[in-house]
């Protein structure tokens, strides 16, 4: 942890101010600070915001480095994706480590800080893909801090042995339990649910489930997760990524919803998506749930799109909830950074005393137009230590 | 009308060839071509794709060049933005030609080189707009085409004397008669749609209704859109710009209405916006539904968002339709190109023999990689004529 004073910049676009970090921590944010035993950085005048944060993302799972691949599956199936990608990792033969390393130093670049990537753990592939990421999260300590969730892409109850690769990836230090549609894949909610509130009862381990289940299918899903969430008293310690579900057209079935996943302080990811329902920010704000964004895969097997900048990730998070007035905006920009580091259970990302010195800086007259034009990136300080400038990071990618 | 041959570039990322344009018209597409009379544009391997085409936008809003404007007024009643519009464009004092000026030549500056921009006709700035737009059009007749929609965006049966106003724009030149929300604004279908109609008819010109009454209400609009349409005998003559309502989950009633739609060749305008139900491209297709794209207002005080890359928007719409596969990524493309041009009832932009002289060489690897990735226009070329190059007009912005 490093210390570091970054002179004149517009705090969050009001005031001038100096950001004094000492140790990695905000210690003081004031016009004219004096210290002369730490290193000087001059920020011109630019709009300071916490560094971003990307709560939902698939670090080994990105083709950047590769020739560009042509997708002629489309997202007609799940099924046929997830084969497909399977099959794909295996005969180009994809190194995870070196993958993670391309697709988070592609968006630290661009200011994000911390990251929850979910790793795909199956019986194919078994732990290379955790390996490879916790490889890279040690690497990039100092540049991203990377948390990861042992995922069962490729189902859990319908390929025998992936429960004990779970329960191995874990043990090996996975952070999060992780699960996937347990209707829809699975076939087997019980099963499936069972398994993965065992495993993190097992190992004193949060779980973060991806539900992309619509309707009353999802609904459904999540009721069997907060029964179990319930039952073993996991509150603040389960997360769900994506919950299209709660983006159906009625009102009072999703309000009860919103009650439960309060009571149990449930936390909702979601990557603002455009061609499904999704979660309402204003809608969930008003029950508190907290709300992390993320950018999910970039540029992989399931689709081209994504570029690993959570800044244009708070620009979908603003458009997908008609989020117009500029107050709007920065609440956009705060689900993509203290926000998200809340829903994630780790410090806010703030620019205030005593939060990570977590720090970018950008162009631009205001947060909003820096959040809609996703401005560029002139510096980012992990930290307390200088990571990125202009876009580009200090350590280079394989 | 120009003449140019530019050299070496890849056809929608297809094989290396060059591309003759003689008097603003594609003459030729082959490899090694000898034009030694023509002045020559080397292209260096970059794609080259078809000029693009915003065929939905408010050049006469944006707020582009001025401070930010800092929008209190959020997204939530429709009146009260119209309201809020029409109040700060006389505080401001904005000049229509200026702001033009300045939007249009953002667009065209990446790539774009049609634009169909709807332009506000009401009893407090009068002609104004109009008239603004109008010399922007004349003064970038070599750069952007501009095809203005006297647009009663105030209301037209309630604010006296619009009517008379959108008689005298088409009188001076207005190309297409605009409407908006016959229910939901002027609360006077009949009457609404009667004067647009009547109007259309007078002046012998084609109509472009703004209609985002969503679910039944804008069904029953669209309903009382189409009787007219055929009674005049308006085939391929009208427009439905935005069109929520065809998002509505009844799939029945929106095959039903598509068929109304394609018998009388009503073309679709959409810009794939993510927090309201839309037309989708898929199902338009499957009836041979013209769809065109656009950017709409950009920075202006309905919102903050939007920045005039057509490019970007071929994104937008391939992420709301849940375009995968590379081949579908480039219909959303085709959509803001060729596509949006024949929806305008213009020669379809396409890099064709006999197609207008309009190419726009952009990085990349494929075709799909420059749409997801939005990538650098290079060269813009219009007519024949060069008019941009990495991504600034040869024309500058007052």
């Amino acid at each position: 942890m490093s210390s570091l004073l970054i002179q004149n910049v517009r705090i969050m676009d009001g005031e001038a101010a100096d950001i004094l970090i000492r140790d990695g921590v905000v210690s003081r944010i004031a016009p004219g600070i004096e210290a002369p035993d730490v290193p000087v950085e001059p920020g011109g005048g630019l709009i300071a915001i916490p560094g971003l944060v990307d709560a939902h993302t698939h670090l080994d799972k990105s083709l950047l480095g590769w020739p560009w691949y042509k997708n002629d599956v489309g997202g007609a199936s799940l099924t046929a994706m997830i084969e497909n990608e399977r099959n794909m990792k295996k005969s180009l033969g994809l190194d995870p480590h070196v993958q993670s390393m391309r697709h988070a130093l592609k968006t630290a670049a661009l200011g994000t800080t911390l990251i929850r990537s979910h790793v795909d753990i199956d019986t194919d592939a078994g732990l290379r893909a955790m390996e490879g990421v916790m490889e890279t999260a040690a690497r990039l300590a100092d540049v991203v801090e990377i948390e990861t969730v042992a995922f069962p892409q490729s189902g859990l109850m319908i390929r025998e042995g992936t429960a004990e690769l779970m329960d191995r990836a874990l043990a090996m230090g996975a952070d999060l339990v992780g699960g996937l549609d347990p209707c829809g894949v699975d076939r087997d909610p019980k099963g499936h649910l069972d398994t993965v509130f065992g495993l993190a009862d097992k190992h004193g381990k949060g779980i973060d489930i991806h539900l992309h289940e619509r309707g009353e299918l999802g609904m459904f899903s999540m009721d069997m997760i907060l029964d179990r969430a319930a039952a073993l008293g996991m509150h603040g310690l389960v997360t769900i990524s994506h919950a299209f579900c709660l983006g159906m057209p009625d009102f009072q079935r999703v309000e009860a919803m919103l009650e439960r996943l309060a009571a149990l302080d449930v936390r909702i990811m979601t990557t603002a998506p455009t061609s499904s329902p999704a979660p309402l920010v204003k809608q969930l704000d008003a029950h508190g749930i907290r709300i992390g964004a993320g950018n999910d895969g970039i540029q992989d097997t399931w689709g081209p799109y994504g570029n690993g900048d959570m800044l244009e990730r708070a620009k979908f998070v603003g458009l997908r909830n008609n989020l117009r007035m500029d107050a709007e905006v920065k609440r956009a920009l705060d689900i993509c950074t203290g926000g998200g580091a809340e829903a994630m259970a780790r410090p806010r990302r703030a620019l205030e005393t005593g939060a990570p010195g977590d720090v970018v800086l950008v162009a631009g007259e205001t947060v909003a137009e820096a959040v809609v034009t996703h401005a560029p990136r002139k510096l980012v300080v992990k930290g307390g230590r200088v990571t990125a400038r202009d876009g580009a990071t200090l350590v280079a990618a394989p």
